[in-house]
């Protein structure tokens, strides 16, 4: 070994199940002969961090950003060197926990939008939690852009609402159809692609049909991840995830 | 929340992709209604460990149990209660793990061992790397409960090393049917269960047929670590993995 391989921190349990599931990503689409040419990471799954959507509405009190700073710490002290969080709902916390964190944190929204300019899209569909609809990160990320981001109606929200909460984190599998009557809504509205905005409906992408119509933030993750951790990505099937090492910041 | 949940310390790396899938087991067969109901875990994933089976064969001087020594103090550090390592290879390190280390650690061996022993079973079958046979563990675990654990021939051995090392491990699908024609030659030297003592193996558990003819070592490990987080095991399908609490030492 030439140098210190990096240590990825991976801030999850956002929730658990994607959070492997990003894992999963990483190792399948890192370049590898055998274990040892995969990252190095130090994965914290804090399943009891208080909901974020809940706090975001206004329905608990329970603040999740002092439990994620205390497990971006652990991490730091357990000897990472960048962070990264697999969920789109706890970016709202971002700029708090950056503030907090001494390594720097890939931001998973900021990364999309990216994707989605350098494809010359312009207008793209949101799909996510309410959390982080309401919240308007990857409205104002885009608007920086030049680029808009459409909202489901709140019928279609509360869809998605169900899919998230009442289905896929009570480990039950919904029917995709019904993700998918969301989709074609906001693509009749003008929508160029559509964004799987949280890490739960990143678990559905392989059961969706016309995966085209679809961005997908944690496969960006994904990639961005790899390439900042100095592997070679493969197998990525998005024609957007094939831009190369050149535009990763 | 009544009282600190327990932090499991996951040992992973061993390979990536099986740690990644072992916590997906963990996650799918816990019951939960939301993502605080799934176990609290710090992971660490170093993919760069010396290969287990290569020191222990004697064809490499890297020793890994330093560096696993090195992780068991991190997790521990980070806060861990407990710990499991979901690979059997590295079980050949336990007891110099162990001695090293100030929590406890559950042993994959001896619990799939257990599991087999409860179910009445007197001889199985070894389907695991040529380390992981040639270290014993298995065979003197299983002869202290009275058990006989039967090895491969080495030709059979080197195409279980060749779909682990030369395929799983390299993000690449083995057939099936090569694993399935080990196991039906042991099968017809007398055993009554095969276990999959290989997290690499594990991972081609869903695509296997005749199910019933193994016994998983890392869905036991999940089981026994649900158990020991103090969470509701679910959908456990393997009979031999639906015994109770009772049991769990």
């Amino acid at each position: 070994m030439s140098k210190k391989p990096i240590l990825l921190g991976v801030l999850g349990g956002l929730g658990p199940m994607s959070t492997f599931y990003f894992c999963q990503l990483l190792t399948s689409h890192t370049h590898a002969q055998s274990d040892a040419d995969h990252i190095d990471m130090i994965i914290s799954s804090r399943a009891t961090t208080p909901d974020r959507t809940a706090f975001i509405l206004g329905h608990s009190k329970c603040d999740p950003l002092p439990i994620m700073i205390e497990e971006a710490h652990r991490l730091t002290a357990a000897g990472a060197d960048l962070l990264v969080i697999p969920c789109n709902t706890a970016h709202y916390f971002y700029e708090g926990l950056q503030r907090a964190c001494s390594i720097p944190i890939v931001n998973i929204i900021e990364e999309t939008v990216k994707a989605l300019h350098a494809a010359g899209i312009r207008r793209f569909g949101l799909l996510a939690t309410e959390g982080t609809a309401r919240s308007g990160a990857y409205a104002r990320i885009s608007a920086s852009f030049g680029m808009e981001c459409l909202l489901p109606t709140q019928a279609e929200q509360e869809i998605l609402s169900t899919i998230i909460y009442d289905e896929v984190k009570q480990n039950r599998t919904p029917d995709p159809a019904r993700l998918e009557a969301v989709a074609s809504a906001l693509l009749a509205r003008g929508c160029e692609r559509l964004v799987l905005g949280c890490t739960e409906l990143s678990l559905l992408k392989p059961h969706l049909q016309k995966q085209e119509d679809y961005l997908d933030a944690l496969e960006v993750l994904a990639l961005r991840t790899i390439l900042a951790c100095q592997k070679t990505p493969i197998g990525f099937s998005d024609p957007l995830l094939r831009s190369g090492k050149e535009d990763f910041v």
